[in-house]
């Protein structure tokens, strides 16, 4: 796979991992993410990680590469589905994704990201559109 | 991976499918979701294909086959996010999914499964952060 979807959902837009993420993907998913956000004027970005067993050092700072560039980009970064033993492991690591929003599941993540209203979904309107299809 | 992670939106179930499927993970998908819908009273699911770049025979009658339940379920099926060449093989194969319904995004399709209504199921507040748990 060279490419994880992202999906757009109101004003946030929606990533699920379920595949080992290794450089190249991760690199990729960051750049996608970063467009699609200034493409679609995006306010969130949920990352569920319900699929995954395991979360590694690795994947721990992607997720904060993420939310770093999610916050200059003005939008909030919330991990959902996040499974217990991920959070301990996690902890055990060192790495407590601070900087992180978490939720426990997709619709408690689109209230953080202050989403609820579905409809209020916004056109694409901003520069340096998606190559990809427009999902939005 | 074992299991394809089930993601509540509303009244819908949304699945990204994102790697082959063989027939393992397909049996414990349609197992999952039709769990999923009678748990949760969902009315549609909507199964994500945009990370898809083939779709072959197997996963066209899967398609088929959980549309088919989701049916009995009381549930629409909505395949959201194909790729042109994906619905161009799909034809050639003879598998032109009657009975799935398709929408070009995920926004399309919780408008088709009449989930546009997001806030109707939310009955969470804190728009601080936090973890929380408790599966939805």
């Amino acid at each position: 796979m060279d490419r994880i979807p992202i999906l757009k959902l109101g004003r946030a837009l929606l990533v699920s991992i379920q595949v080992d993420i290794h450089d190249r993907l991760a690199k990729a998913l960051e750049e996608d993410l970063s467009e699609r956000i200034v493409a679609t004027g995006a306010r969130g970005v949920m990352i569920d990680i319900s699929g995954l067993e395991i979360v590694d050092s690795f994947m721990g700072r992607m997720l904060d590469n993420i939310a770093a560039v999610s916050r200059l980009l003005d939008a909030d970064t919330v991990v959902v589905g996040m499974r217990p033993a991920v959070a301990i492991t996690l902890v055990e690591l060192g790495l407590s994704l601070t900087g992180v929003k978490t939720a426990l599941n997709v619709e408690r993540g689109m209230t953080l990201i202050g989403s609820g209203q579905y409809e209020e979904i916004e056109g694409d309107d901003a520069p340096g559109g998606g190559d990809e299809r427009d999902e939005g």
